[in-house]
């Protein structure tokens, strides 16, 4: 169609393929342009789903026959890349972290927030159906007053140790998608205690980092979240979320390709293993992202999750870090 | 106690022994006389579970020092018995079946009909907690009006094929329990139409018998009743239950020991094994099945399942082997 | 591109209407043709999805511009329509039944396995993720050999009795699907004994239709398979499968949209309702239905379901009337 | 039988009541003296139960005709009548907590240690047939290296504030049972990060105690517990556990007293409520803790909980309330 929104990709990684794939297939919407400074790799993505192909991602996002960017090139990219998107006054999702330096996030921040296009950030699991239709039914006073939120999320495997020693750590790497879990369901989140473990990996340890964490936040309401955190788990990808309220408790376990069940000599209902990675458990929240970002563009009142998101979900993870360091409570005021 | 209701056991085989230890166990019950032709068994009960021990069943019944009797001998056995505790007016709990010979049944008709003591019928499975709760609330309405019920019965494995060559077949020996549950919720049944399998024993098939069966059953109300039948299942013992009425379906599975799950690589939610026989599907069956006799003999109104219940499962019984020789629907007419 | 399959649809009522969204979204496949006698409705769908408008099927088939064709239009006019395909040569998927009249089908039957382009019948359940994942672990051996196949299929709501009238009745407009899950797993059946019901709906029987029915099949290995059906259920669209072999089950049960769980003072793990109807339910597997007839038409060697399928469940459907009839066992001959 | 265990059970609450009637139905024990300062309360359960009525428990612990003691009575008593016990070599089963004060149970520690009769401390839930399966399979290696074990634990409804403001706290009065889980799973834990929480009751807080916790355990092998608290569930007793290992997952789930489900319109596979409270939840548990008394009383090797397990459960509850109080992790040395 004529008015296709063209939208450009930034950056080709595992991510900005997923990214490309459904853009692709969404009604209304063009690849227009694919960007990476591997020039090899965005070809492959422009043969597979369309667009022209850019290896300067500040000439895509200053061109006019761009009308929107995902970024989805490496973590050390971002800020400035969204910055040049703001200043450009192109609506932008960009995949999170923002950046692993609060200082960086902050200084975007009032720039950020008088941005006149649409900011997104990615924090896919807010548009994952399962966790979204727990967080309406909340919302619409199922289970009364909120009082906790229990988030379990493991990943199968850990990074490589390469990955880890860059990554920001556990916290800022992992856990900062459950810190947008926690605020989803409890914004304003005034305290953050967090327990730093070594479990399972030497590796990890070596770097200085932790291989899994528990951490406890506490809501300017009383509110309490537990977000529990390995590095590995052997039966895949654990993403569970459990909401407890006054009159009841709402629920959403882990995800299974289909509903068949086995019972034999040594085993009943038998399910198939959980979906195993984000690739497969998150694949209709990144559609249904993409469609929130191409709506946001289109004029929708609401941008979320948006650049405050996730700035705080930064500035949460950093206090997870002191905290877990230094054996105590930390608080936070995220308004400040 | 000076009042206890003092119970006489007849025949100490398996089932007979479950009695005998729930006796022992059940307030203001005590088991006073252990009855069978093999001594040596009888002591051995008594022995267990206190109680004289007596050889000769006719002055079992008519003793003076008894209460009440339960009938748990072999089957041939039983309507005599049962006929001599009638004529003694001693309150009797006979194991199923009444009789193999629906001509024997008939002939004791009018006499159990006008007995002065109560005769329960042992189907065990209505006294089942579960199938139990499911009908309490079929009855209280919460499915509208009944109009399906599906009876999944199978056995962990085929009993000896000496005993099923006077097993009276797979209807008389087997289904004739899930004929109960059958009339428990639908009592008028009108007709029958079964299919007699040959499946997996050869054995079996030598007898003459079916290793496995299939029943259609209607209610004079437009009713109709599945009974899927197995004489083996390698997940163990499978017993249950599915109500479908106007207004939803009220469903029991089967049934493990704990709600213990497991996830791992290969398997998600891995329940244990289910339970694998009757003494552990229906331990609390058997309790409340004795409580309730015990209540019929102190007074109860109600006394059921009674010896009509016992013939009505006869003749479905009778009526599904018709049905599955010639390959057509038998009518029935269980209040002529 | 240049080389997509060009795909003509006819008939666009709510089956049409979804395979036209399918196909439109379909990679490497265009709708080139939506043809319908209605021509405001295909002029729609076209505005929809695509395609030039059509009135006329015959020559929609004999098309130079058409590589293939969907038949959906009324049941009425599909072996006809079939019948140009065969001759014409071109690849036709066929929704069922292939007619109501099994004389009709099989004066197409020599021919249609003579034809020279694949020939596709629209039974989409094969197709579904949750029974094809049950059937492949049935081939793989998981539970031995099959022994017992259960069926359940239950609609929301009956159609209109005008439907009704003229659906050839529930055993050859409904159960036909389920007769085809039986052959699925139990291709050789060689006996159909049915009952059919009148449960609820009074202006169903005053067209002498049934409005429930139950059903039994046997295999030539011996092997059992029940059908259960009704025209209602309180709970939405109750589609299940369960395979019981000599090593263990296997089942498929109902599916709710996510896996949230609401536990409260009066009932817990509550899961949302079940998927309504075949729409939703079966949303997937139409999109695997045309995957697979696309695959068939560029060459894939097995085309399954195929005419033969859609014959052989018009005979069981019409042995089930008899049987239902006449209270009695139907043999049959489906390679006769 | 002349030679069953005779037992005098001191304390007639609510579950001095518990013990009673599970006395009254071991096999090889008599209930033989009840003991409560509340004389009509002891002969109420007398009548019941058995046994002769006692008012001074001093008397009763140092009774020739008493073999072993079940010490229900009030909190505050219970150490100095555990002490009688050890003093007369009379073994016992105290209820938790020991004390409220740490001071008064390590005042008893030494002499406990070297007791000749066994002591045990009645933390019920270890007995749990549930837990205990679960537990069993972690011991077996089924998740490989245990790293974190989850321990939900709500009430249904908070005691009346009076208890609550002598009760010791949440953390000593509630938080003690899943102390004593933790320390199941992993006994040497060596910090407690504990969050107080006043999510729901003003009184409660009034009387500067919490209505919620979250604690974060960490063991000497690194392992993390998280118990979650609430002193309010509207959904009944919510007691699960979740073990995470290096192969897998296992887990316990709340219990209903039937497995029937229902489906209807508006919700599908409805489970009755949950069990509502610890006499419902844990009846099995209180059966198999007293057996296992029984047990060490007739010489089993093992005798576990034990006093140390009570002693430790307190530290680390006075550890929590330190933590929560001061907002920082406390380690301790259980061993000290």
């Amino acid at each position: 169609m004529a008015d296709a929104l063209r939208v450009a990709l930034i950056g080709t990684g595992r991510i900005g393929r997923v990214h490309a794939a459904t853009l692709a297939r969404t009604d209304g919407v063009e690849l227009a342009v694919v960007c990476d400074v591997d020039t090899a790799r965005a070809e492959a993505v422009a043969a597979a789903y369309g667009g022209a192909v850019a290896t300067d991602p500040g000439l895509v996002i200053g061109s006019a026959d761009v009308d929107a960017v995902v970024i989805a090139s490496p973590t050390a990219t971002h800020v400035d890349l969204l910055g040049q998107a703001v200043e450009a006054g192109v609506p932008a999702l960009c995949e999170k972290p923002i950046d692993l330096d609060i200082a960086r996030v902050d200084a975007l921040r009032e720039r950020a927030a008088a941005a006149t296009a649409p900011v997104m950030v990615g924090f896919n699991r807010r548009f994952d159906p399962h966790f979204a239709a727990l967080r309406a039914r909340v919302a619409a006073g199922e289970i009364g007053h909120l009082e906790h939120l229990a988030v379990t999320s493991r990943d199968p495997a850990p990074p490589p140790v390469a990955y880890v020693a860059v990554s920001g750590g556990i916290f800022r790497d992992m856990t900062i998608h459950d810190l947008d879990m926690a605020r989803w369901f409890v914004p304003d989140i005034v305290s953050v205690t967090a327990t730093g473990l070594r479990q399972f990996d030497d590796e990890i340890a070596g770097t200085g980092d932790y291989d899994a964490a528990v951490l406890t936040l506490v809501g300017a309401g009383g509110e309490s979240v537990v977000i529990t955190n390995s590095r590995h788990s052997a039966y895949g990808y654990d993403q569970r979320l459990e909401a407890f309220g006054s009159d009841g408790l709402l629920s959403v376990g882990n995800v299974t390709d289909t509903v068949v069940r086995f019972s034999g000599a040594t085993a009943s209902e038998v399910g198939e293993p959980f979906q195993n990675f984000f690739l497969e458990r998150y694949a209709a929240a990144y559609e249904r992202e993409l469609a929130a970002f191409v709506s946001a563009v289109r004029g929708a009142d609401v941008v979320v999750p948006g650049f405050e998101d996730g700035r705080a979900a930064l500035v949460l993870a950093d206090a997870a870090l002191l905290s877990a360091r230094e054996g105590r409570r930390v608080d936070v005021d995220l308004a400040r």
